[in-house]
């Protein structure tokens, strides 16, 4: 297995429990990459010999983003909605439908090159996990080939039949087809199984039954809640001990309180409040109770489509109240707690090797430039996957 | 002279006011180059033979961005300042003062080699017009130097010696300082005169001085004014009939009024509210005053270190109520205006060939996709300088 050596890293982020600090920062370091995994890191003037050697010449590298909360499997284009939007419409729930038409409509061929694309543009921004969900098919084929699609470019696949109730069918009606013939035919390609609980969508106890009928089958449950509205979904989720509730807009004390207790992570999506003009959840109330913080793109057509985990990591700096290193934390070793991964988002010995080089001098910089793609390398298990022309 | 015909974009922004609507969109559209100029501009149907013919495959084109307000000649690092005003530090005109020492610290190779990895950073997002101030030498050979290495990458240079005080001179010397020898060693480069006008840098009288004597030597003079309190600046922009005044944070109605009257274009930096803290201006109630507005980054490693047009204009839209069409004609054709340029902004027979190709079907993606890298191609001056290999 051929050994690679980066050093002279000005600045590297390991977040690694065993290191000071909650980002556990080495300056002047190294790592070296033996096949898929990172077999060693520390000062560069320890590094051993490897067969390659590439220098970072004083760039920061961080773990690879994990982006736990993304829709890409979709088709059509839904900007004059985002344009209505901006001038005074508010965002709902049912503009998913308009999506569910176009990717119904989509060949197989047209969903995974729209997949690509978007995976590829998420690895050249520094994302190498991201979690991939249905939820445009809304019918037993084209949730199941949604999910077929995902599976070919991330293992973190979620079936996310209860995004909204298609048009001509009852909620009983369709609550009864996504626990029923929908799962059984998603279940084989998914590893999560979600729920939009929300005004307009299911609400707590068509969700519990989904996510328990899930669980049946094998798949794990994660839930959107509290997006629009304050409402019973975050509460519902810590009840069923899930790993993660995602948006979390709208929390009550009680909600603050169930987190907290529970230890289920809230994972925040900034650029939907960004895109859809909604006020930000307070990240500094959820960190000061004890809640632990993700962060996460939720990339989609309609609330955000956005792929930026960098824009979301500025955005939670800017609008909630996160320092940039529970920022940057919450974008790499939180995303991977809340997909329950243990080998990713963190750098350290025997974890997978994905790591980003940064055109800048400290992961600092994410916050301090945003908007402007700072990603001069990527290496995703181990491989250089974006940027080695330019690498010293 | 070899020409070049650009087929098949999707949609052509053109802001020609020949056209309709506010940014002349053209629909499958075409475009011919003919060596630094734009030569023909129609339907794709009609388009003429060239000596090269490129293909958009049906994405979009805008004019290049005009980025009419910069500081990208200095040196150090300000990240940890950043990172302590986003845990509550204010931000003050005071830190400027940091980066002059470290700017007079560094030799004339470095500073070009800063900003011209700045200015290849700006052109790959889609900046092919940039104004860039000095500021940051503060004494006669400092800022001579500044301006003649601004010089070396745009035409639009910018005198701002009275960025703010120095150490260890009274405000009295330092605008004898500034508008007699400093100006005098600064003249030859520089097209532009600028003046901090602000609480704890150059009061009214003080700019009032400064601006008419760099009038004198041939100097048009812009202004900062209105960015940390209310004051006298944007008036004063107004009464000398500037072109521009930058900022206009804090506006009495006074002060739109004077706009109004005065056509004097006032010129939003939306990324220094992001990066201070601070509120944004109201665009909207300047747009219903039938202010001209630009929209400009105002790139500096203290106030905003964003070198992004794209970020700039999805903040003025999320943020300042404009529309995704008034924000993009902000930050290109009013961009222009503010430099009193009219051969850039436009795409339109006779104009610069400055084009960017966007890896989208319309550039309302530049607001709905915040942060993503957007830009495929650009063509400055009818050369192509970023992303041909992949054009076709």
């Amino acid at each position: 297995m051929s050994t690679t050596v980066i050093t002279g890293i000005g600045e590297l982020v390991t977040n690694d429990p065993a290191r000071e600090g909650l980002l556990g920062l080495v300056a002047d370091a190294a790592v070296v990459v033996e096949g898929t995994r990172i077999a060693w890191v520390g000062p560069t003037a320890d590094a051993p010999a490897a067969d390659v050697r590439v220098d970072a010449g004083g760039r920061a590298i961080i773990p690879g983003f994990v982006d736990s909360h993304s829709h890409l499997v979709f088709a059509g284009d839904r900007s004059a909605e985002f344009e209505a939007r901006m001038t005074g419409e508010p965002y709902t729930a049912g503009g998913i439908r308009t999506t569910v038409a176009a990717t119904r409509a989509a060949s197989d061929e047209q969903l995974l090159s729209h997949v690509g694309r978007l995976v590829a543009e998420m690895r050249s921004q520094g994302t190498t996990t991201v979690e991939i969900k249905s939820g445009y098919g809304l019918s037993v084929l084209d949730e199941a080939r949604s999910l077929a699609v995902a599976a070919q470019f991330t293992d973190e696949t979620t079936f996310l039949g209860a995004h909204v109730v298609p048009a001509g069918t009852t909620p009983e009606d369709y609550v009864d087809l996504v626990t029923g013939p929908m799962l059984a035919a998603a279940a084989p390609h998914a590893r999560w199984i979600d729920v939009f609980c929300e005004d307009g969508a299911f609400d707590v106890d068509q969700a519990r039954a989904i996510l328990t009928a899930g669980s049946d089958s094998g798949l794990r449950g994660r839930l959107h809640a509290n997006q629009l509205t304050y409402g019973g979904g975050v509460r519902l989720a810590c009840e069923l001990g899930l790993v993660a509730v995602d948006h979390c807009t709208y929390l009550s004390d009680l909600d603050v309180e169930s987190l907290s207790d529970s230890g289920t992570i809230a994972t925040l999506l900034p650029g939907v409040e960004f895109s859809t003009r909604q006020p930000y959840p307070d990240a500094r109330r959820l960190l000061d109770a004890g809640v632990r913080i993700a962060l996460a793109s939720d990339c989609n057509p309609g609330s955000c489509f956005t792929s930026s985990m960098a824009l979301c990591l500025a955005l939670a700096v800017r609008e909630m109240r996160m320092t940039p290193a529970e920022a940057l934390h919450a974008a790499t070793a939180m995303g991977a707690a809340a997909l329950a991964r243990d080998d990713v988002g963190v750098v350290a010995p025997g974890k997978a090797a994905d790591l980003v080089l940064l055109d800048a001098p400290s992961y600092l910089h994410l916050a301090y430039r945003p908007g402007v793609p700072l990603v001069a390398g990527v290496w995703q298990g181990g491989r250089p996957v974006l940027g080695t022309p330019t690498l010293g």
